[in-house]
């Protein structure tokens, strides 16, 4: 097991990271108080939620199982949870855990923040994109009929306990979508990173507990430097963003649902990368990289078919745009990334097309 | 105009008291960065909004108007704000303002607290109540079918202007259960308050405005200095709630709206006056000073036609008992409360009938 600290004041948290910490009774031990109440859904519940129970067995147990999938991030789905929890009578003293991928991680993490004013909760999350993206950083939300994570809060976990055994029943497709973040956290962030990605990227793909454990905590690492800086997302938090205003198009123009996040994030990279080569930052080789360990992980390193036109209209609309102007964030070198709000729309068509090739 | 600074952080704010302070462009001034969005209700609105409108103008203005009363205070209002401000493209850097008194603050505040992970908001009480309680502290709530105050959230606001001139066209008996609150400040925080309260309290029912300017700083002082010590309600600021444990059990007793929240408080300051002269630590004179100037502000001063074992029961079910036992704040001496959980039932109970002699 690999252990790492979220530096973030009198809100700080460790974050667990290893094979078979599920049923670790010592990671839920420093935080029972009162009751528990854990949050999951019918996927990953009948795979895993009876090994939590057992870690934390003699405490009073409420188990709430929502719907899988995105659509449970809505308020009729929350207060079923508030439902729950005020029927068992759960106070503030309650620890709430969270057991799932992103979504029962935004869902029962946002339900901590506002249940009585907010309770402790942990962060258990059992797929990669949550283990390395949502779990650092406290970001918590539900979905409104006008836009996504539009209702929510900053609440920090007082833990995250990453276990990588459960990666073992995730489907191949989000595996890698899970991997495209892993990816992202590198050329952001970090070209040493990269290097190790681009030695150990099959690894990964075959779901090698070692470096899946490894590449976790790298990523975790670099996220919770970068969420310490910056908690509330003022400044440095955007540069997590790498792919993701190219990606939201992408996911939003394919039709929310046809492209995993992580995919449109892999093909929103290339782009990007693309973009900052035509800025006159990034080398020619170095978007070769880029594409070349996207492609390894079995992403997609071109967007679906729309026009480039299409592609920047939705860009235009997302809600990061600021004042009018689309702000990207570009690559000044691998493992450098930085915000950029001068960008011609002539360029970014040319990014477009450029990736497609 | 008076001001004071409620010391948090970065969180810190300043409350502004005085007459005629709603029309000061000044005093919003340092807080617009982009639109604004007014939450009111039917009642308020009509009489102060054009005020803070005009003080605003230059900013894009949404209008919000919700309807008055506690039952207001649910998540489809909540919902109808959250549709209002993405309608009309609200952001992060939108200034959220609650005008009205504490329904529309907890509810607003709320609002603010949760639209996109947290926006800025002016908190504007035009309720006594709200100006020396509610709009102190940074508590924000909704209330759930199983309970008062359940979904909230704790977030501060940026600055609260408190305009003493806006109480001229609050009813009454609003005024007087503001007035209890203020009492309440003076028995469990400040005998000198209470002194000042003594030879003054006419001239609050008199809605004069120095007194009424006064009475509210010396409040949120009071409050703002356990608020400050205390901001997540962990331990000191449970003396706020001086008067409440019985005072719960009165409003749930004579039936949610028969009774104002102060006024029960009132009713509910004499019984814990008696339980701590019961207690020992009260002298009978002291008790008298409490009853006394409750009198005088108009304020009831015996519970409900209830029996005794009927408030003790809803005591023990309310959500500050803690492991089972019921904790009553009681006075040490007056201007000083302290947090009691070794009270015997059978001293309750003779407080609850001494108080209705």
């Amino acid at each position: 097991m690999e252990s790492l600290g979220v530096a973030l004041g009198s809100r700080s948290y460790p974050i667990h990271i290893g094979a078979d910490l599920l049923g670790r009774t010592d990671l839920y031990a420093p935080y029972l108080s009162g009751s528990v109440a854990i949050v999951t859904n019918a996927v990953v519940g009948p795979l895993y939620l009876e090994k939590v129970r057992k870690a934390v067995q003699g405490a009073r147990i409420t188990e709430i199982v929502v719907a899988d999938g995105e659509q449970s991030k809505r308020w009729e789905v929350l207060n079923e949870i508030f439902d729950a929890l005020l029927r068992a009578r759960c106070g503030r003293d309650t620890l709430l855990i969270a057991l799932g991928g992103g979504v029962v991680g935004d869902l029962a993490g946002f339900a901590a923040a506002i249940y009585q004013r907010g309770i402790d909760f942990l962060q258990v999350p059992t797929t990669l994109l949550a283990q390395v993206d949502s779990s650092v950083g406290g970001k918590t939300a539900i979905n409104h009929p006008l836009g996504k994570n539009m209702i929510g809060a900053f609440h920090q976990p007082r833990a995250v306990i990453s276990d990588v055994a459960t990666l073992d029943t995730l489907p191949d497709r989000e595996l890698r979508a899970g991997i495209a973040e892993v990816i992202k956290h590198g050329f952001a962030l970090d070209a040493a990173f990269v290097e190790w990605l681009e030695a150990n990227v099959e690894k990964l793909v075959a779901r090698q507990r070692d470096a899946l454990t490894y590449a976790v905590r790298r990523s975790c690492e670099l996220k919770a430097r970068v969420v310490a800086a910056d908690e509330r997302e003022a400044g440095e938090r955007a540069l997590l963003n790498f792919g993701h205003t190219f990606g939201h198009a992408i996911e939003t123009g394919a039709g929310y649902g046809s492209w995993l996040h992580g995919e449109a994030v892999a093909a929103g990279m290339v782009m990007a990368a693309e973009l900052s080569s035509l800025m006159g930052d990034l080398r020619k080789t170095e978007v070769s990289r880029v594409r070349e360990l996207l492609k390894r992980a079995g992403l997609p390193v071109k967007g679906p078919a729309l026009a480039p036109e299409r592609l920047m209209e939705l860009m235009a609309t997302d809600k990061k745009a600021a004042k009018g102007r689309t702000r990207f964030v570009l690559l000044q070198s691998i493992g450098r990334a930085a915000l950029r709000g001068d960008v011609d729309d002539a360029l970014v068509r040319q990014a477009i097309v450029a990736a497609a090739q």
